[in-house]
């Protein structure tokens, strides 16, 4: 872990309750983890990494991909599994195991089934997840060598290494040690994730795993991930592609003795923390990949919940947007012509839309007309590596952001370039 | 014009009905155009653009951007016009007025009532057409000294000069001068557009302006003109960037004397010519702009009209997609993943989805599933000018396509330079 600080970003401060521990401080008590290199990834990186909850009664939650073509690990995971209750997580990258039929699901199941016989437990508790190439089959026999090499290896210091096995175009890693503290007593918190600037099914695409010592209820674990999911992973666009193998799972095995009840301080707490760590976790993926010079954030606040979210998103996946935000150029029309073409175009809203517009602090759209302000005090603006975009729609009470990426020469080079 | 034909694509075939005259044949009898130079832009192109019908009774229809964002001119001319019996048309490039909220419309009146003024019409008859920078007051004086200089300069052969004062950013001409044979007697068809492979609000839009010395009735011209938009520009996506200022405007002077009836041959021939005219204006869109090496087209078979028309766009709008293409990369898992996570992601399939792909006649995927295919032949495809993807979803009766743009790292340089 590098010395600067994991929580780096203007827009996720870090709550006062709490504290960064350092990089090699291991998983809370309860976890061992491994990641091994069983040469599915032609670079010769890690690639298989094995996460177990050695609690006696361990408790999870889960969220994954909404995607149609979702692939067979999430499939067999969202199936076949109890995902309250998962005593382990096998994840391989290299290899995404998508768009491969009834085979990918038989060649997923396989990997389920030798990892909860080395774990010792009922193949329903191990979700698997998978990361990379899109429409290649898994070479399970390497898998499974993974399964057993990983398997040796299995340590709470292990979290390094199991970050290493599933990261893959990343940039730099997205991992984070942390103490809270609770009214109840301090419990650890810890996530390894990957996930880069560029979201590329044939090499990308998020996967994140959580663990805490704290004891949480499957319905608390549940609750939890869910809204921290919806604040974080879900308001982040880099191009606005939704992967076929997103997956996050959090897991406690309530090794610390701190009980987190529902309903009580220490659950807003636990929450609080929880979801600075994910919304940390989501800027830092909009922040990576080869390239990027900007992260950004659009926030919109309007009357109508359905009209500020499609403006938002409308602002985040607009090429326009994101290569203006790239250059540093303060060219505020793209914005008003992207929302104007999304709610005109899904029929939310008509002509002429007296939309406000700000970025960075300064106002350059009253009412949809352009009004005077300091060009230079927003060129010097738009320079900074974190621009935020403000939108203001007719009505009150809804609100909404997105984080989202620039687009650069080097994001086209990238995903241009003959990948198979 | 250049030795090339118009009809240039594999996509648009010339009705055999349809013959191409030469660039300088001029316009359909009873029009007179001229295209002047009036310091709008900085460039020192020509910028303003005037266009008169001089029929006894002229007859027009005409169809324009549905963004809640829409420009002024847009605004007045929709609300304010005649529609469907304009006199003339009034074109201005270098600023789009958009954005610009009373004043804007106050400006487009003015300069809408100084051009009826130099035609000789209610300003009710006269629509007005903006394209250029987004936020920016239009210099009126400017456009003033344009009219009158227009005015003086009006002829039958202006057509290319009110192309020069049409175009932006646009790499090539889009002009046609076409002679359709009907079963009533040659009329004469011809047409100025702009937009370039970037359509960027800060540059580009949509202008089509076609003109017919056939007798149509303004009944018979907003029905062809409302289906060939449909089917032409509404199927073109450059960057899914849906602009401020897009209008296409249909004219006839019937001064060929043929009568083109509804519900004719005649009508069903020259709704085939007016078709194709447009459908190659809409292929020229996408292949233009800095960088673009191919087009594409999707075309989507399926159940259901709007899971095709969704996984269209997705595959369309999609930014990996799009550099796949750009790079000559046979990279269909992005294929997959697009639909897929459009599909899903609102809520219109679940998964497993049975999903085939084809790339220029080569099958890749079946039922969602990776299958053989001669990899050597598909990588030799889809380096192609143009590139045909062809996705199957459950069902069958609907069917949708669209043309769209690669994504270049010309496009981001483009689009991320300072611009104001």
């Amino acid at each position: 872990m590098s010395a600067e600080p994991f929580f780096r970003s203007r827009w996720v401060p870090r709550p006062s309750h709490v504290t960064e521990l350092p990089g090699d401080s291991g998983l809370p008590a309860g976890f061992r983890a491994a990641g091994v290199t069983a040469g599915i990834k032609p670079s010769g990186r890690p690639d298989v990494g094995l996460l177990v909850n050695d609690a006696s009664e361990p408790v999870s939650a889960a969220r994954f991909t909404a995607s149609a073509a979702a692939a067979a690990p999430v499939l067999l995971s969202r199936e076949r599994c109890r995902l309250h209750a998962l005593r382990a997580v096998l994840v391989n990258s290299g290899c995404a195991n998508a768009a491969t039929g009834r085979r990918g699901l038989d060649d997923a199941a396989k990997t389920q089934g030798a990892a909860a016989t080395a774990v010792g437990c009922d193949p329903a508790l191990v979700a698997i997840a998978s990361t990379g190439g899109i429409s290649q089959f898994l070479p399970v026999d390497r898998v499974l060598n993974g399964i057993l090499a990983a398997r040796g290896e299995l340590d709470r210091a292990g979290d390094a290494s199991f970050q290493a096995a599933i990261q893959t175009t990343d940039a730099f890693e997205k991992r984070a040690n942390l103490s809270v503290a609770l009214p109840s007593g301090a419990v650890l918190l810890s996530a390894q994730c990957k996930g880069a600037g560029m979201i590329s099914p044939n090499f990308a695409t998020l996967l994140c795993f959580v663990q805490t010592d704290a004891g949480l209820s499957a319905e608390t674990a549940d609750l939890l991930l869910g809204v921290c999911v919806k604040r974080s992973f879900d308001r982040a666009s880099v191009d606005g592609q939704l992967s076929t193998n997103d997956t996050a799972i959090l897991m406690a095995s309530g090794a610390s003795g701190v009980e987190v009840n529902g309903e009580s301080e220490d659950e807003l707490l636990f929450g609080e923390a929880l979801d600075a760590l994910l919304r940390q976790l989501a800027v830092m993926m909009v922040t990576d990949g080869e390239g990027a010079a900007r992260a950004a954030r659009a926030i919109v606040r309007g009357g109508s919940q359905e009209n500020v979210e499609a403006a938002a998103r409308a602002v985040a996946n607009s090429p326009l947007v994101k290569a203006a935000l790239h250059g540093g150029d303060p060219n505020w029309g793209r914005i008003v012509q992207a929302v104007g073409g999304a709610l005109g175009g899904q029929g939310l809203a008509e002509a002429p839309l007296p939309i406000d517009v700000t970025i960075e602090g300064v106002q350059v759209c009253s009412a949809g007309s352009a009004i005077p302000y300091d060009e230079g005090e927003l060129d010097r603006r738009v320079q900074r590596e974190e621009v935020e975009y403000e939108v203001g729609l007719p009505g009150e009470g809804a609100e909404t952001e997105v984080f989202f990426s620039d687009l650069s020469k080097e994001y086209v080079e990238f995903n241009s370039a003959y990948t198979t």
